[in-house]
């Protein structure tokens, strides 16, 4: 396996819920073996376990809330997760935004129990901020961009190479990801020509026809 | 089986988590089959898919977020909830507040699915509003006795009676719950007779040394 | 003065603030000495004081924080919104959401200083939730039509009068506004017609060219 | 005047509501001119105006909502508090907690207007994220100490020379103020003494019996 990083975010899509989830993982799974780059899945929390026990491949929590165990109903527990099958997390997604203090205990949460941590910023400020609090990787995802379909690293190509160099300013040991508009495999290949590590993505796989083909192609330029 | 509903809310226990929910879980099975009461388990959201799959039991979530399919990372989705295996829903617990219309969204998502639904309500006034949105369940706790171990049937009845008077004039077809404090026999048995077709209970049962005994002794009285 | 009431949003509207909010009150002031309409206004919390004393007339805050004297730094407190010299507040606002139990603390808060309580509403069942609470007042507010330009009372009178009947099922002392795309004279009436008491409004008038024509436009059919 | 910078933050503290936010603000002033030490006083929302207008003394706000003009019922927006006479704000207090990017954008929004900023974090690693966002001063509070009367600069001495460090290495023109269960002389000295510029302070002087001679305690060992 390479050091590239790709992680599929499957948000709350119908096509990547419930067996949908299981499916996707799947075609990861082949398309990583064939290609020999890393892929991880972000599945809902309630398909974490499902996932996880039913395909051999990295899953990542799309969130988690910096509890402990106790009284705290409704929440995301970082022990549960693990326990669920987990491997990783994003921390404060641009749709599920942490206040910075939760931002710095859900890190503190995650690495004592070995989860990968993947904190989500939006623009150059906030990645030398969640740099400064040392995750395994930060993932620089212009919000606007999101979901749109043009690439972030066509339309905004400095908020990469911006990151890239605030993050490695405050601390060289985190990787940063880039996200928001990727789905095709130049968009990959302009990211990592940039100087990002891997990319987080979603809809442009989640909803393509074909899923399969459309990971075979992302990772066809590399 | 009877029409009395207990519900036991697993919240973030650790005793609760990942195996441990479907122990539980195990235990209510049995002490429902011994005792012809309804008994239901409201595991984390991670524990959902991995309960239902190996329990016969009625399986809750503890929340929901009233959003469709879409960009919503780190939600709980109502069809992923119901997909893994979930009958029915908490709304609104105290440990996971939601706005009032967000109560309301979270109460048709539920419903468009078939979901069970119980409103979690803090005081008689509450239970009113709670009721003028038509769940299936009102569950009166005061946030002050949770987990206190002084039942709310002995520490404040009238929260219990007057929620029961202030939902049926509003909808009589909305059944009253009560909790926060609930873990013995005589608890449930004083619920009842104020008028509460059921429980929502959790530290007394789930952090109980036998949890199987905790559950006979609660329905021993019934 | 009429029982009618008509309440002025200021939001954050820059024609709304400092000094604006002083000059837009002293033509709501004229306007309801000249119709005899009562005529309110809502500005930003840091301009309540500034208003009050320097305009006589009825100043609502937008929003309360159900905290009480304390540790609450950044928190709206009755005890201060009174002393700065408002007469009543809007709570739960579509752009201000309160949590149902927080709803319910603020009422009690309000009017434990004697301020008059509007609760927002989004639907016919939250207008029916709010009424048993026990505000002075239902506003009633569908958030797809705030700011369109589009009278709630022609593009969905049903709201209106749905709300007014779940409510006076309810709590018949309550009385409803509506709100959202309210700015004319016949967007007024309309609502009056539909057996609203008043009415919720903001951009149109805060907004126009003129704000004093635009008020008299308002009450000129009534 | 010096340097050092002393900020008394009124919270929701009755004795710091309405014409209590002006007498204190008057001993502020009074201490100040004596002591030739800058203090300022961050008043409640409502009493910004009210203490502005009436006493010569930077006034800060206690939060601020980044939000432009606009529909935004309810929220605190940077030109209404500047145009309200505040020189600065707070931003991210323990009690009033925000997104990362949301203290990002409320940065943006103060310096637009030429407002002062405080960003106040609760550990050394949240002092350096905040540091990366180039604030005027970050202010680190451990929120186990805030209201205990116990001196941060006793209890904890290394979360503030902590935060210095990691502040200093990420830019050092942010100013560090150190805040929680200050309010003797001796714990501002103390404090100066770690290399803090100064501090944000609270109950101990707004609940104390004399402002006027806890103030002046305060400044004696300077």
């Amino acid at each position: 396996m390479s050091s590239k990083l790709i992680v599929l975010n499957l948000k709350t899509y119908i096509e990547g819920t419930g067996q949908g989830a299981v499916g996707i993982a799947r075609s990861c799974r082949e398309v990583a073996d064939d290609s020999g780059i890393d892929i991880a899945v972000a599945p809902q929390f309630c398909d974490i376990y499902r996932v996880s026990s039913q395909v051999d491949l990295p899953v990542y929590s799309q969130s988690l809330d910096p509890v402990g165990a106790g009284s705290f109903t409704g929440h995301a527990f970082v022990e549960c997760i693990r326990d669920a099958g987990a491997v990783g997390t994003l921390i404060n997604h641009s749709e599920c935004r942490l206040t910075l203090a939760n931002i710095d205990a859900s890190l503190n949460a995650a690495r004592k129990v070995g989860l990968n941590t993947i904190v989500c910023t939006n623009n150059v400020a906030t990645s030398a901020a969640a740099a400064a609090l040392a995750p395994d990787y930060v993932a620089v995802e212009p919000p606007e961009l999101i979901g749109s379909g043009i690439p972030v690293s066509k339309a905004d190509p400095e908020v990469v190479t911006g990151s890239i160099e605030a993050v490695k300013r405050i601390d060289h040991e985190v990787g940063v990801l880039c996200g928001a508009g990727i789905s095709k495999g130049e968009d990959l290949a302009a990211a990592l020509d940039l100087g990002a590590v891997g990319v987080l993505l979603a809809s442009g796989i989640v909803k393509a026809k074909d899923t399969k083909a459309a990971l075979e192609d992302l990772v066809s330029r590399i």
